[in-house]
């Protein structure tokens, strides 16, 4: 038996959750909110408990000693020696990284280099694990990357038609993210189906506030929607997608923004948020969609038709698909949403009918009918389980 | 019988086509070229000659002026008062316009308004049209516009997602381009197969240095690949298309580019020319692919695979689609470009066979097989001969 924990360090935050491997059984899990700010909150539930405690966090290290007293105190280890590997998420793991790997200075240096490219995520992860190391300095440390996974996609679906100096000087390409996601969502199928990874044609469909889709083809990353950065694909919570390019010089022409007021206005305010008006949370536009409010009715039809175009784009350049998998806070359990996107694959002859997906929320589930052409399957994503299990894989290796 | 002309006036061009109508019999064609700039072209063909002369033509008055000079003197028109209608396209016609309409002060008025959302063309339009007003005050005009045909686009396929204010207070949605090529093909389509426009389901690809695609839905465009601007949709000769947009600011950023360097970078040094980096002509790209060019080859790639991804989304975003139509520079011509899209579509049963595809070239063809699912047709366009049509019907209108 060992303990092996995940964590997710964000700029101002810090989640984790601790395993017992090989079980995969959760011991705790939680979340340290507003580091370095005032009124830190941390939370964790263990053992049926849930706590919460309103305190100042200075930074991340403080955040660690606080949560390595907590899994004492509340009996989750009975050592910090318990801990025996941290699999640490980060976001961006560019052209050097197709898979987990263990820390070491060179890994260290790849990812501080690629700082670049993720200036928001990428640091908090150095920070997240630097803090870790010196808490715990026997412990191991992988490093789990959102990017891996479609490192495997042919360099036609990641070079952007642009100067192809952007790409070499400056790495400017298609990296996706979700990867842990769009992984698990493979092989949990593969299981399912008692096939083999390598048998897998299928579209994964992460619909969360963030959220991409990417088509697996033979079980490996061929195509996904985010691009250069997390704001590319399809429409999101506050993220606008793909967009006709001209539209970001034209409005810094007339407003005069700059390059970065622009990334925000299409990052933070567009998306659901920016159609709507009224939120980026599907379940306060689904709301308004029940009083009749045209901007949200809007808003959900241009959701559906950027999915239901991005998929069928899949479809096609995969050469086909056998599957749809549904993942993701609006995958899992935003019935109406996702019956809206089966309807409108129907020229694909997938079959969902309302009986089989009305109420389904959070749980592993066949949806097609069996005379679809596809199968649709809804599968609860796991991201932290992949990263422990990274992170057990390479204790193992290295035990 | 009316002479009607055609007109495609840009900021330093004039390009024409005289025709006799109703028989829709081209009487000359031509075009000026370097108006405002030293050594001036007068080019034309007509009655099997083919004339050019190197003058100075300040402006596109005096364009005109020796357009008809040249029209009297090579016995195409008897007197200037022969030509009855003429046919000027607009590149922006916004929400304005979902036809084309005789020219009158408040049509005038709104062109002129729009030049604010086509800068680089309505302007030069308007000076095309006001030189042929001057020069021949009996004829009659009409506006023919190449957004027209995608005003009948539902509102969830022209809004981007951004904050909606950016439509409702600067017009920015999806406005497409290439109407009157997209219409002709769906209309002579229908034609050939014997049925109305309205019973058209197809999807129209219009590539040429600039390309478009259109999901053309009971008749009417449904959706169409280019954006707010010509910029958006797929990869083009020297542009980008759509691409995950917060590659803008990043570029900005890190290369000081001001808003318009951007958007020149975007829109002339990208697509085929970026990425490959030697011309932004699919048949230079080609020779280089037959030298074994790895960029040449890869150039190739993300062009087809832009091309399947986009006409499969379409085939799901209506539900299905009875046929593929190519026109334009690389769709009439480019044979081994056509054969490596139409072979990636073959997740929808599409069948062209190399015999019937390798040196077609310009002509009115079905490309492909009784068992291909899809039909695919190759129909040169004539946006020129819809132009014309347009003006000549106003002018029967009014008779």
């Amino acid at each position: 038996m060992s303990i092996v924990m995940s964590v997710n360090a964000g700029s101002s935050s810090l989640k984790f959750q601790v395993f017992k491997m090989p079980e995969e059984e959760v011991l705790a899990q939680g979340n340290v909110e507003r580091i370095g700010l005032n009124d830190s909150i941390f939370g964790m539930k263990a053992n049926g408990e849930k706590i919460e405690e309103i305190l100042d966090i200075k930074d991340h290290a403080v955040a660690v000693k606080k949560l390595m007293e907590a899994l004492i105190e509340h009996k989750v280890v009975n050592s910090l020696e318990d801990i025996k590997a941290i699999g640490h998420r980060v976001v961006h793991g560019g052209e050097y990284f197709s898979h987990s790997v263990p820390v070491d200075a060179d890994v260290e240096a790849k990812v501080e280099e690629l700082c670049a490219l993720a200036p928001l995520h990428n640091p908090a992860a150095l920070v997240g694990y630097r803090s870790f190391r010196d808490a715990l300095p026997e412990c191991k440390h992988t490093f789990v990357f959102d990017t891996a996974f479609h490192q495997s996609m042919p360099e036609e679906n990641y070079i952007f038609p642009l100067p192809y100096e952007y790409y070499t000087n400056d790495k400017v390409r298609r990296y996706g993210a979700h990867g842990t996601s769009h992984e698990y969502l493979t092989k949990r199928l593969a299981e399912l189906q008692g096939k083999t990874q390598e048998e897998m044609n299928i579209i994964t469909c992460h619909l969360g506030n963030g959220a991409s889709i990417t088509a697996v083809k033979n079980g490996k990353s061929y195509k996904t929607s985010m691009g250069f950065t997390p704001l590319g694909g399809i429409m999101m919570g506050t993220r606008c997608g793909d967009i006709d390019p001209a539209i970001v010089p034209f409005l810094e022409n007339k407003y005069g923004y700059t390059p970065d007021e622009m990334d925000t206005i299409m990052n933070k305010k567009s998306g659901m948020l920016g159609v709507s008006g009224i939120s980026s949370d599907g379940r306060d536009i689904e709301a308004a969609v029940k009083e009749g409010n045209p901007r949200a009715i809007l808003t959900q039809n241009v959701y559906v038709n950027r999915i239901v175009e991005v998929v069928s784009g899949y479809y096609g350049l995969m050469g086909g698909a056998d599957a749809i998998v549904f993942a993701g806070g609006i995958g899992e359990n935003d019935c109406a949403m996702r019956q809206r996107i089966c309807d409108g694959l129907s020229a694909f002859g997938v079959v969902v009918k309302p009986e089989d997906n009305d109420g389904v929320r959070g749980v592993e589930k066949l949806l097609s009918s069996p005379e679809s052409k596809m199968q649709v399957w809804l599968l609860p994503t796991n991201e932290e389980l992949v990263i422990a299990r990274d992170a057990y894989k390479d204790l193992m290796a290295n035990a």
